[in-house]
């Protein structure tokens, strides 16, 4: 993103920061936290993703010419804070667990350590990137166990926001789906991508067969055709005519997907084209692929509820002070609030993942002191911004690779799908 | 969005044009039309939003340098698609029901025509936008009724996309909305923005009277103090030493609310501050909203619950090819797939909103040809594009006026928020 991300910020951050200017505090040091009470929905665990872009979108938080005079016109500022914002560079430090690893109830996923005007005006735009993008790749890697070694193709993008079509595309594939849909995600993140046509490709044509000659001679024999736009086993029958037995796949797209693969099955099989795969798509989630694990099925396409959390769409993560100075250059001290039903710990944290001889995962361990880890325990937080300078990019392959290994160290519970408690208990520990 | 908007499209709509190219077919006559078979979630009905946003991403729907290098160097499109491709402006036409105007199963809301190819890579920028706009607007709407004459602040962007927020926040503000806590949304599109502080802004301090002193020198005393940091009836006894009764507001963001809010109004009421309003927040959405009628409150703030369409986060609305030459310049015919459980209605529609003598709305009547209205009833597409030419661009204010027109024709059923059938019944005409 070349432009500003200055104002993907609530109001109130900006009238703090005024505020705090006003009395003096702006430049007392302060610790946020984003962390998630709860993970949603009966989740087992959560997973982290956002981060690379959360770091890109910190990069253009800039207040230029148009920001400051949209917020000084429409006097959301008086003059000391415009002056403030427009020389705004993050000068603190930012630690965060690592995109693609494991969440789970309290964990410190971002801590953010600054002046508390520098911390406060990030809220909202770290939020945002991170409780969309987290709760996408909490469903999606739900749907890759789901799926067991079969592919999973994102292609949602037209069910969410254009732009957070995007973002859940990236999600997905930090998440182990195989390809998307989406062409910007392909292009500003590498995704792969994959698509070939929809039932208004066959009803352009003037029939089936002249729609499938069209695609082969477009695309090859290696495509996938569209096989249920009118009758199933005749589609099939005329895709293996046209394409032969290296057509490379069929999609079906509606009915009872189970039934449906099995007949086609048997039909490619005596049709002689045993290599040709079987897609299906529509309405697909964790729960409806799990149950198709003893059809054959070569891949699933899905949509509405990957990007939209298969029924959790937001992350519920908050960002809350936890911590900060009385001076200027004082100690920081531990603070929280009272809240009826919204429990806080002050204190800054540190993280582990204790885990057993054999990297077996134990606990998550919050700490309110920089932890001494024991010989298998895994420290979850890593610099990603010190002194403001930006140090924690990675290539997303990365993230990808590192959420296969966080999850091998999970308890088989953590792969139920039914609802339940979190696969490891969060133990916190009070240092101080 | 001054970015190119052509690559948030889904990969199957550029090898569908390069198949149609090969195949001479791609110059059809076509007729694409966005529908949701059934509205989420049990709702009465749905509302329009997002036209407005889609006028603007057409515009920006251009393949240049960075677009085609992506996609040729992938080998996503062969160099005739390409140079197809580098050319393109939407030439043809674009008819949709008004942004704030209702719709239910079947409203054709949008209406595109087009030859094929031209028309078919609008599909997921047009899904997109309509998906996410219609179901935030949808759920905003019922919130709205719910609160009846009280004022809605939207706060949801820290829990959806940074930029499913500023559509979030237009949508909402579209629906009925009072103000919104977005920036971008206040600059972008002119919604009035709210805010003042969060529980860091007094924990940042030495004491909740440190805090407030300082909100108030900042802001002045028209503004709304955060009472429950730490203990509410101490909280709102220092606000209105401090402030005095001039004491613009102060929000509850904990507990149960209307008991609190109960509490405070008796408490302000004694402390001789009855204009001091109290708004409440905290993961509010209509029913718990409806269910705060009778406390003494004056405004709600609502986050997480709009963004993510109070249950419904898309609007399930689909694209769908209705019609088509069979030469270049042939006449239009009526198509449809046959997919089991997804039935599809072939041919160009038009649509009428049915009214009664006093303008209360009986039924929308969907018809595949042009309708000859009867004396009271309202004609609901209204032309966006012409000739490839954006002539739909209207202020945001004008469809916020609408939607309250548009509900006020709609009969009391409409507004009960227990699932149930759509408040009016779509009648098909079948004209041909």
């Amino acid at each position: 993103m070349d432009h500003s991300t200055a104002l993907l910020t609530d109001r109130y951050e900006l009238t703090m920061l005024q505020g705090a200017l006003t009395a003096g505090t702006a430049e007392r040091r302060a610790i946020f936290e984003v962390f998630a009470r709860h993970l949603p929905n009966g989740r087992r665990y959560g997973v982290v993703a956002g981060t690379g872009r959360f770091l890109a979108a910190l990069e253009s938080f800039r207040f230029g010419g148009p920001e400051l005079e949209y917020l000084t016109s429409q006097g959301i500022v008086d003059e000391p804070a415009a002056a403030w914002l427009e020389s705004y560079r993050f000068s603190g430090n930012i630690w965060g667990y690592a995109e693609g690893d494991c969440y789970f109830p309290g964990s410190p996923i971002l801590v953010v350590e600054g002046s508390f005007a520098e911390a406060v005006i990030l809220e909202t735009l770290a939020l945002s990137i991170l409780n969309h993008d987290c709760a996408i790749a909490s469903a999606a890697s739900r749907m890759v166990r789901a799926a067991a070694d079969r592919p999973l193709i994102e292609m949602g993008s037209r069910r969410t926001h254009e732009m957070a079509g995007v973002a859940a595309a990236r999600a997905a594939y930090l998440a182990g789906f195989r390809t998307t849909s989406n062409l910007e995600a392909g292009r500003a993140y590498g995704v792969p991508t994959a698509g070939t046509s929809a039932h208004a490709f066959t009803l352009l044509h003037d029939s089936e067969r002249h729609a499938f000659q069209a695609q082969l001679d477009a695309l090859g024999a290696s495509t996938t055709l569209l096989v249920d736009t009118y009758d199933v086993a005749r589609a099939v029958a005329v895709a293996v005519e046209l394409a032969g037995p290296e057509l490379g796949a069929v999609r079906i797209d509606s009915g009872d997907l189970g039934e449906m693969a099995r007949e086609v099955r048997e039909q490619l099989d005596a049709l002689g084209a045993p290599k040709t795969k079987i897609i299906v798509t529509g309405d697909l989630d964790e729960y409806s692929i799990a149950a198709l694990a003893a059809s054959p099925v070569d891949g699933y396409g899905v949509g509405t509820s990957l990007v939209t959390g298969s029924g959790a769409p937001t992350a519920s993560l908050v960002y809350k002070l936890v911590a900060r100075a009385q001076t200027d250059d004082g100690p920081l001290r531990p603070v929280a609030k009272h809240s009826v039903g919204k429990p806080s710990r002050g204190g800054r944290k540190w993280a582990v993942r204790h885990r057993d001889e054999n990297g077996r995962a134990l606990a998550e361990v919050v700490s309110t002191s920089e932890p001494t880890p024991g010989p298998y325990d895994r420290p979850l937080l890593r610099p990603l911004v010190v002194g403001g300078e930006i140090v924690g990019r990675e290539p997303l392959s990365e993230a990808r690779d590192r959420h296969q290994r966080a999850l091998a160290e999970l308890p088989p519970s953590a792969f139920q799908l039914s609802r339940g408690d979190a696969a490891l208990p969060t133990e916190f520990l009070n240092g101080s």
